[in-house]
Parts: structure tokens; sequence; C-alpha cells
């Protein structure tokens, strides 16, 4: 492989945000943010086939439903399609009376006209201003100098205020945002936005939206924080200012990004459901929501039926959700490992047994049940579990509750069967690995009850006689004892020579009404020291019993064998 | 859609660490870690279908070749398959002299010493011995108290020292783990590591690593630091050991927690290629060691040719690497509008003309080049793009370097394109697209030049001669003007009643040596005002002129009809 040639030439660190009193990682969030989709706008132009209007449409129903009350549904000036679009749902009348629709636009006049056109009939809309202000985009991309690109931002919101003055028939709301604020000078951009507002003239009551965009994440997310918490600190007339986040992922930690800015003094976030967005993505409203859930806050957003929700973006985007995306992935419930089965196996034991509803389930930070998904899709089954994970099947699908030491025999054969397999064991492969093991419902069984019947001997004594089918052939047999499991290891002792010994028994009901059956648990000890266990399974409880012991009786034939 | 439960009632918020007076938002990471690599186990056990001895042996390679030291190999005491592929790992002599293998065992007697017997034969290994401390295990779990917890680890410390004492050909290092760390209380953590510190004895010289596991992210990253200082600060005999992270991805901030906790005095991270792991995954690798290298940093692994690497994953894993995953996702270094394929190219551009390496390009965060990935990959065409994209894609494609003006021409080609087809549009298309727009090399065009010469009038005017295909019927004609363009405009005009002016002319040449032919770019003026776009392409310089102007023809003769 070829070496990555010495980074210190060609990168340099990020320089540090003169902070020292920070206050932000003493703080905590306790509300949330009001919540902006970008999905059809930085979502829709990321993707490799963008949406059309059948699409769009669908998306913005499904934002709706969620509860997201600001939607920026496009970039009008980008094309026709889009103008259309935009100009289409608000005509629509489908925008319900407290969502409110924005629309991106660069500092240039002609568009700017074109968006505030693009929104002509709508009660209420926020436009979105930008232009980029950080030095490298100020030298390579426009050659600009600061006084220069600052004038472009002001210009751009004399036109907004124009515009909007003569469109009174809507509500205008006004954001901006100095793009790339992440890579610009704190003191260069909050004097951008002072600008913007000097034209805007923004009050406490009818404040302009301050967007500062990660528009390229460059650091770790605390220097993030530490500019906004230095904008808000720094900002005149910060009072008429709502500031929003618009974080990006390029380095994994657009979601702390967001988080430590909320905790910075921001008031809104931005961002795409799982993350959809340029390059890595934007910030993922659907984490940063369940976050605050999980903490006791309620985000304001309905993620109850994730999975629709997941079907319907990815339908959208044609971009999957990743099966390990925070509380929407595949595989985000799951887990494999047997300590891990275990303990969440007992979790929910004891989640059951309390009387609060609080969540307290070992390595699951969120109920399932919150999102829609179920229980059963927890716990998976591979070469890699142990007991726990099985058991856990074993009970959910068949009703089975295997005592502690039978689990402990059972997981041979399990793990036998995953390490030949080499694949994930579905519910069906561990029902059929357990009939096979114990000789439930198996053809290939040497001892097979046909009938049988108990009476009572004159001393107390019980007598078994029954029919039992040996290989193949049916023969009558009997056998005397304290009681009824006694009486047939007598049966078997006399009949066959086997001499089993009880250590342990149980039995419970299975399922509960006319169809309850039951379940008997058997282990034995052989004469020469080994143990074999046996299961019954019958609607009789005395049959489950006998069966149980012919189970073990057909485990001691097959390891003498 | 059916609500979300009131999360008050089911959850509460992550307490604050008493720490404010922390260090760690002061400072920056200005070196690499110890890398451990825990795909091997912890991201195999979170699979469905976890490896075989084939792909184990794959991945373990492909490690090396990246440059991991410390490789956790697996869990030995899991199964016998597991057992087996360790032991063959280390006498097959493939572990390379700096290379350590690591073993993962819980703290019961039988299984540290399967454990040990795994490694039999080694030259060295970590032995990395863990047991779950928190509230929720304690209780839930184990039922015990945090004395009976703290002896597990004591006593499973002993049987690792006396294992170790008894194997002495091995060099042997130890590692602990108080699982579930990031839920558990600060001081009890502490209090067992010491316990365990006190049987193993560490030193300066022979550290113990203590590896303090963010089990399931259950806070805001900057807590997760916050809990490593706390533990750094107050660890009796803090310079004997190597404080190791290992964090989860449940809320998305896996990697985030991992760069904070090391700002917080961490020595070591322990994580998976691409995000793998239990659950939502482990800390990603290849993201904090690239966001590093985007500092400046170099982090000592290498990942100069990360599609090989992303190729080797997703057999071993058989999960996809997302497309928007930091630095190895398909899309993250695309760039689908317009503003910003304008932006990257002239920051191509820009790169070129300096004399420095320093990587400055706008939106992306790293030189592809550096990952092994070309830029023809970056800039893609869809009905979002503007004209920066298809321009950078013509000029990377075709060599075609269009004038800016002929970019805003040919942008309503392409838009009206990438509207109809309602998907990204590629090389081919866009080329397709291109040459219809101004008649380059297709059948269907009203003039085609067949031939022609240029003779020099005896008043120093140029004769052009020529024989020009005009709707599929040669013709004869001839003009007379100052040069070249300006005597087939007279032919045109005469010849056709074409009246053509010239507004702007450039050429350049496309490829070099023998090969090398000629593009020409003809703007011209109809008498009604309306401007039109000749391009010729040949590999005569006068002959693409001549092209040209039948081009801009062509292209009068549609707009009139």
């Amino acid at each position: 492989m070829a070496m990555l040639s010495d980074p210190s030439r060609k990168y340099r660190p990020f320089p540090q945000v003169p902070l020292p009193d920070r206050q932000w990682p003493s703080r905590m969030i306790t509300q949330p943010p009001r919540w902006l989709s970008t999905d059809l706008r930085d979502g829709n132009q990321a993707i490799v086939d963008p949406m059309d209007g059948v699409k769009k449409n669908r998306f913005f129903d499904l934002l709706v439903e969620i509860g997201v009350k600001e939607i920026e549904v496009g970039f009008p000036s980008a094309g026709q399609t889009e103008f259309d679009f935009i100009q289409g749902l608000v005509r629509s009348g489908k925008i319900p009376d407290d969502v409110i629709v924005q629309v991106l636009t660069q500092s240039r006049e002609d568009l700017i006209r074109t968006s505030f056109a693009s929104l002509e009939g709508a009660r209420a809309a926020i436009v979105h201003l930008y232009n980029a202000v950080s030095p490298a985009w100020r030298e390579i991309v426009f050659r600009m100098t600061p006084e220069e690109v600052r004038e472009v931002a002001v210009k751009g919101a004399k036109v907004m205020r124009d515009e909007a003055g003569r469109r009174p028939d809507t509500d205008w709301h006004f954001q901006y945002s100095p793009e790339t604020f992440s890579t610009a000078e704190l003191d260069f951009s909050i004097s951008v936005c002072e600008a913007v507002m000097d034209v805007l003239q923004p009050t406490p009551e009818r404040p302009i939206i301050l967007n500062l965009p990660a528009t390229v994440e460059a650091a770790t997310p605390n220097v993030y924080a530490d500019q906004i918490e230095y904008f808000c600190r720094n900002l005149p007339n910060r009072e008429s200012a709502v500031i929003s986040l618009h974080t990006h992922n390029d380095r994994g930690t657009g979601v702390a990004a967001a988080e430590l800015g909320l905790m910075a003094g921001a008031d809104r976030i931005e961002g795409c459901l799982f993350g959809n967005g340029e390059r890595t993505g934007n910030c993922c409203l659907v984490t940063v929501a369940l976050n605050m859930y999980t903490q006791g806050i309620d985000p304001g957003l309905d993620f109850s039926d994730i999975d629709r929700i997941i079907e319907t973006v990815e339908y959208c985007n044609q971009l999957p959700v990743h099966e390990r995306h925070p509380y929407g992935g595949e595989l985000v419930f799951t887990a494999f490992s047997g300590s891990h089965q275990d303990a969440i196996k007992k979790g929910f034991a004891a989640q059951e047994q309390r009387n609060d509803e609080l969540w307290r389930v070992p390595y699951l930070p969120i109920d399932p049940a919150d999102l829609g998904r179920s229980y059963e899709a927890v716990i998976r089954v591979n070469s890699q579990s142990g007991k726990g994970g099985f058991a856990w099947v074993l009970e959910q699908d068949q009703g089975l509750k295997l005592p502690k030491k039978l689990q402990a025999d059972f997981s041979r054969h399990v793990q036998r069967l995953a390490d030949e397999l080499g694949r994930e064991l579905n519910a069906a492969d561990i029902w059929q690995v357990f009939r096979e093991a114990y000789f439930v419902k198996v053809e290939k069984r040497r001892f097979r009850l046909v009938d049988f019947e108990e009476t009572r001997a004159g001393d107390g004594d019980r007598i078994f006689t029954g029919t039992i089918e040996v290989d193949g052939q049916e023969q009558s047999v009997s056998g005397r004892g304290k009681g009824l499991i006694s009486s047939v290891l007598a049966t078997l002792k006399e009949a066959f020579g086997l001499e089993l010994e009880v250590a342990d028994y149980s039995e419970h009901a299975l399922g509960t009404g006319t169809d309850a059956r039951a379940a008997a648990y058997l282990e034995c000890t052989l004469p020469d020291g080994r143990v074999v266990w046996g299961v019954g399974i019958d609607q009789d409880v005395a049959t489950a019993s006998v069966r149980a012991i012919l189970s073990a009786a057909n485990g001691a034939s097959r390891s003498a064998a």
C-alpha cells in the first residue's frame, strides 16, 4: 500500500477560539430547539437522482406528520422544476397553518426576486439569504475583499426588505446565513450579520434567523460550540435574533456539534432525516431529537413509527438508512452477544416486576417499542451468542422457559450448528435444534410413548402400565414406584435395563386457556455419572412428565451409542 | 401516527460530572493515540454472519497493512471456532514482531485459563479482562453489591497474574475494562481499577491498560470527556496506566466522544474500521485517524488506498460502508450543487497556481487523492447542478475549456435534459447534449463542411472556396474577407443570406503531440440581436474555426425555425 503523504506539509490544525471562560461545557440541554428540515433542499441537491414532484410531496407530508414546523422546500432560482414545485405547494393549500416554508437564495437581485415570486400566495414564509464569508471563498471563489463580501449581503438584504414590502399579503420572515461560518473569522461573520440586521431591523418580537453553517466540518465539535458561544456573546442586539445551527458531518461529528452548539446558546437546528445532505450529510434530526427524548425531554417530533418513516425516506432519497444508524438502523437494537442477550433478558424481566415506568434495560438506551419496533427483533443468535439469546428466542417463539442448567446443556447443540452453518440462526433453526437435541416430535428416536395409564396399588405405590414404541416395535411395559416419575423410571429399568436417576425436575404451563399445554424438564444422571436432559410437552401435565422421561431415555441411548 | 409517549415519565437526564475546572475544552489533539482494532471481536460479534477463518485472516492481514499495532482477535472462551482461530493465528507465524494481539475474557477462572491457553506460543499478547461495574448491571444482571463486583475483578486479576507467571515464554500485557464505565459511578470505577492494579502491580515501564468503555453511549460527548478527565485526575498511580477509550455510537457521537476523550487525557483508542461493532457500532477508526490527518497530524495508519480497504471490510462484515460515511462513503467527495462545483473548480485551479503544498479547496476537507480517489468523481451533475459542474465534466472528459458565456448558454440545454430525465447525468449524457446543442459530429444539421481552401487575393483579402453540404446537398460556395473568419461569414451571407456577426472568439489545443486537436468557440450575434454560439473541433486550427462558424450557422437556422 502506498503510504499517505506527510500531512503536516499539506494540512494545518484548526485554530482554537479565544474563549477561555466558555460556559457551554457546564450546561445541559433542557428544552428542544426549533427544528428546520432541509431534506427538500440540502438533502435533495445532494442525491444522485433528485426527487420529482411526487416524491417531494410525499416527503413534505411526512415532515408535517412528524411535526416539523419549519421546512425548507427548495432553491426556487435553481431551475423551473424547483420553482414550479414550490409555487404548486404554496397554491395547493396543503401547508398547515402552523407550518412555515422556507426557500434559499443566493444574494443576487434577480434570484431573490425569483425566490419571492415562487412564494406568491403564501400565508407566511421564510426567505433564506446566504453568501459565503470565509477567507478561502473570498479569495479563491469570489476574489473579493471582506468589505465587498459584506456589501453582497447588505445588497441582498435590501432587495429582501423591498420585495417583502411590495408583497404585503404574505407574513415574511428573514433568515441570513453567513455561509462557511465554521471556517470564517468570527468577528467578520458578526460584522456581516450586524450589517444585515441594520437593513432588516429585526426586533425581539420579529427576530431575524441567523443561521451559522458548518458548511464544511473543520474541527472537533467543541470548537464549533466555542464559535457559537462567542457569536452569541458578541452579537449586538442578540435578543432580536434566533441563532440557528446547520452542521455537516465531514468529520463524523455533525450531531455532536449541533448538540454542543445548543448548549452554547443556539435556538434552532437545521438538518435532514437520517443525515442526508451534501457530501457526508447534514446533522441527523432523528438522532438529535431522540437523543433528547432519551434524556426525558420531549423533542416535539414524533418518530413513534420509525420503520414507516425510514421506508418513505429511503424511497424518496434512494439512499439506505445504514444498519447501524442510531435509532433507525436495522441492527441497532440487536444483540448477538450472549452476555448482552442475557443482560437484556434480565432487564426486561426486572422492568416487568417494577412498578415505575422508568426505562432501565442494559444495552438498550431507548425502549424499541417507543419507535414502533418489537422486542423480538432485539435478540438474534449467531455463533458468537451465548445461552441467553437462544433461550430468549425459545421463550418468545415457543413459550419454553428453560432451566438455567438446561440452557447450558442446549448451548452446545446451538453452538455446533451455528459454527457449522456460519450464519445467523433464526427461530426456526433453534426450534429444530431443540427438537432434535431432546427428541421432541421427531421421527428418529429409540423410545416413543404410545399410551399409558397410572393406577394406585394397595400400599399406595403407583403402577405405570403403558405402551412404548421401541425402535419401531410397540411393547407393553409396566413398573411401580412412589409416584409417577419413579414408576416410569422403574419401568425403564425393568423393561430395558436403563438406569436413570432424577437430579432435577420442573414443569410449567405453555399458554393459557383451553389450548394450554405443559412443558416438563428433567435432569437425569446415568450410572457412569453423565447427565442427560429430558423435555416433554403435552396437553396433560402427567403425560408431559412421562414424555420428558422418555426424552431423557432417548438421550441416554444416544450418548451410550 | 401514534404520538410518542411522554419521555419525562420514562427517561432521566444523564447527570453532569462535578468538574467545573475541566481542562480538556482548552486542549487540542497534537499526537496520535495508540490504536486498537476490535474488528475481529466487537465487530465480529455484532454481524449477522460472523466471519469464518478465511475472512478473519483476510481482515487481520488488512489491519496489519494499514499499520494497526494492537489487534483484538477474539473471545477465545466463546466457542471452539474462536479458540481454534486464535491458536492458529498465533501458530501461523504471521503476526509481525511489532504487532500484538489481544483477547477478551470475562472474569471467571475457567474462561481466563482458556484465554491464556488460546495464546500458547505467542511472542507477546494482551489479555483483556472485563466485568460490568455500573448500577444497572450490578442490580439487574448480577444482583451483586459493589464490593462483590469489585471482588470479581480482583479475583480475575489474580488468575491473570498467576496464569502469566506459569507461562513465562510469552511477554504478557494486561488490560482491564470496568465495563459499562460510561454509566457507572466514577469513584467506584476508579476503586475497582485501583484494586486490579494492586494485584497486577503495573509500573510506568510495564503499565496496565485501563480501558474505559462507553458500553452504551448515554450522554453528550462532553460528559464522556469529563468522565475521562475526572478518571485521569483521580486515579492513583496514573503514570502506570495507559488510558484507553472504547466508545459506542448509540447517540451518533461516538467519534466525538473519542476525540474529546483524547483531549481529556486518554492515550489509546479502541474501535473498528468504518464503525462496525455492537448495535450502532464502535468509534470509527478511519474517521478519527483521518480527522487527525486533516489537522496535519500523522495518525500512523495508512488509508491511502481506501477503496481497496472498503472492499475488504464490506466483504468480511457483509455490511456496507454508507454512501455518506466520512472519508469512505461513495458520495462524500461529490458535489452536485452548481455553486459547490464552481467553488471546487476554482479551488483546484488556485491550487495549481500556488507554489505551496497546502490543501485549500472549498468544500473538500481532504484531498481525495490522499485516499487514492480521483478528482473526476468529485463533481457530478444532476438537475440541481449549475454550470460549474458540467463544464468541469466536459473539461475532464473531452478536454474542452468552455468560455464562461458559453457555459451559461450550454447550461440551459443541460438543465432541460436533467429536468426531463430526472436522474443524474453522466459524462456521456453531457457530451451528447453538447454535441446536439452545437451540432458537433451529429447527423442532423443544416450545414456541414465537406472541404475548403483559403487563398489570398491581390489586395491581401482572403478568399474562402469550399464545399458545404446544405440539407444533404453539396454546394460549392465562396466568399471574401479580411481574414479566415470574415471570409466564411461573407460566404454564408452571399450563398445563404445568413447574417452572422462575431462577438467573441477563442480557440485552444485539445491534447498534445501528434494527436492534438483544436477547439474553437465563436459567439455570434444575429441581426435581430439574438446570440448563437458555435463550436468547432478539428486537427487543424483553421478548420476548427470554419467548423465553429458553421456550427453557429446551424444554431441560427434552428433558432430561426
